[in-house]
């Protein structure tokens, strides 16, 4: 164990696109656990687009980092110490905080999770708070049914391709939007949505080709063109599953969105959700889901880069869509594997 | 009784702002009625912003109105001959159909109209379709909160007077907008909203000086300037019932809407609804709404204008605001009043 902590800091709000001038790396002293705090050892960190807009200083749900600051992050580690009897040294939790070696937190904010139910990096993706926002999307917002038509953004991404999955299992017919070839090929061939999509190519007719019968839930994890090739295509009482729109994180002014007189045409309805509203439901998503991972029945990809110094490099690349599956940061080695 | 019918009819599609003549004169027989019809002396035809929609040619959620066709409209009149065991000669009856002085509709159609209970023009207003509306959307979209601030827009109108008072009923706070002094004068002292705005004015500080805490329920009956002053100050879980885009009903390329990123932070829902995909509701709306106009709970005002040949120019006043209340063409004398 090193004496020292690490942590990637931010260093100036990005301007655009983040480059890797916009993070520091710092180095401190091991943080001390307080009273009912247990200190965690990462193994993995979580890189997930909402990072973007906690980076922008701009005031939204959530508060934003300060410049100094480590960058939020959700990790998965394990307890080196702790002074709360529900964490012993060497249980697995996920719930460490930030791009940083080592955190301090309360116990009552960790998950302990146990490796012989599922790979512990699941609980930052497909049994985590990606697989989570796919579950609480599509369950208060898209609630796909048998015959629909669900089209899903960023299909082989974390949370689109728990989406795009559960919607097939409510019987929809499910076309999915990735970024080339490759990511296309997966979401067809291995995740078994009905179509993919390209987004570098001609969205409009593909989707026409696609979606026959229209749309009548979109997973919206993309904006930009992506958006507006789609929207003109919902059909009437259609709901479009306001999740993220990465596209247009680092625009430095909004775009317009689509004339809403369409919404009163179609009976649409656009509704945006964050999946931290939702907390009490974690219990339910996991007895839904976790039995399909066990099973094979619901597929996931993890794309982890090596090291903390990695962080800052690999989050660009996921904004930039260069990612392929749930984007992670192995932080130390995985004991469990 | 005329021996000949007379009807508006569809001369010339609208190339943005109708102009008279857009619409011309016909007269033709008295229609006969088939089995099962009657045939309704008009004494008050509906005219609603939703109509140019239907003139205009573009494929909705209704058929448009055909080159030569009678102008589609809601009629309240009187039955001069029946086909149809359910109504006699004389009753009151809601549903006639068109710009015209005479028609012959299915007898399942009419909702007869006691006029003892309402006077017999309110089955086209405050306890007809617009007043069904504004229950509707609060119902199922606006859900107002005690202690909830809602915006209302046209609120002088026949749909926003009604979702205004209905929503104070509730409990909100509520903030109309209208066009001009002497709306606002009604909407405030007479309706009893707690505020009213001049939409002519700068709209923005004055609903920051209107609504102090934020806008939890809007309900969108204006798009345009309105709803861009509007949509930056919903607080987060607010919702939007878009009911209607009158001012922007006459553009010819639609204008950009707003970015949809605020949806997803905010947790937004915009939901749109055509009321008459609620028949079904038709009951309970009566039920819930006729007792507070009889007990002078809710209140209405109706914009009467004399004569059908007065209807084009009626209805391009409407689209520019220039009634004051529910518009209605007088068609006949009104035996009940």
């Amino acid at each position: 164990m090193p004496e020292r902590n690490r942590q990637i800091v931010l260093k100036r709000r990005p301007n655009g696109m983040p480059v890797p001038e916009d993070f520091a790396i710092a180095e401190g002293a091991l943080p001390e656990p307080g009273e009912g705090e247990a200190v965690l050892r990462g193994i993995y960190l979580s890189l997930d687009p909402y990072m973007r807009g906690r980076i922008s200083g701009v005031r939204s749900y959530a508060r934003p980092t300060e410049l100094g600051e480590v960058i939020e992050g959700r990790v998965v580690g394990q307890v080196v110490r702790s002074r709360d009897p529900a964490l012993r040294e060497g249980d697995y939790a996920a719930g460490g905080y930030g791009w940083q070696l080592y955190s301090a937190v309360p116990a009552g904010g960790l998950q302990k999770l146990d490796p012989a139910e599922a790979p512990i990096s699941t609980a930052l993706g497909v049994l985590g708070m990606p697989g989570m926002t796919a579950y609480i999307g599509l369950r208060d917002i898209g609630q796909p049914k048998a015959g629909e038509t669900v089209v899903v953004a960023a299909a082989s991404g974390a949370v689109g391709a728990v989406a795009g999955q559960l919607a097939k299992r409510a019987g929809a017919r499910v076309v999915g939007i990735a970024g080339g070839r490759e990511k296309c090929r997966y979401v067809a061939e291995e995740l078994g949505f009905d179509a993919a999509i390209d987004h570098r190519g001609d969205l409009g007719p593909a989707l026409d080709r696609a979606c026959p019968q229209g749309i009548d839930v979109y997973f919206e994890n993309v904006g930009g063109a992506v958006q507006q090739a789609v929207f003109p295509r919902l059909n009437d009482f259609a709901r479009m599953v306001m999740c993220g729109m990465i596209a247009e994180y680092n625009d430095t002014s909004p775009r317009p969105g689509p004339n809403l007189g369409a919404v009163i045409r179609k009976r649409l309805r656009i509704q945006g959700f964050i999946v931290s509203d939702q907390r009490q439901s974690f219990g339910e998503f996991r007895a839904a889901v976790a039995p399909l991972v066990r099973a094979g029945q619901l597929k996931y990809r993890e794309d982890i880069v090596e090291g903390l110094e990695q962080a800052p490099e690999a989050f660009i690349g996921l904004l930039q869509g260069r990612n392929f599956g749930k984007l992670l940061v192995r932080l130390a080695d995985d004991p469990t594997r």
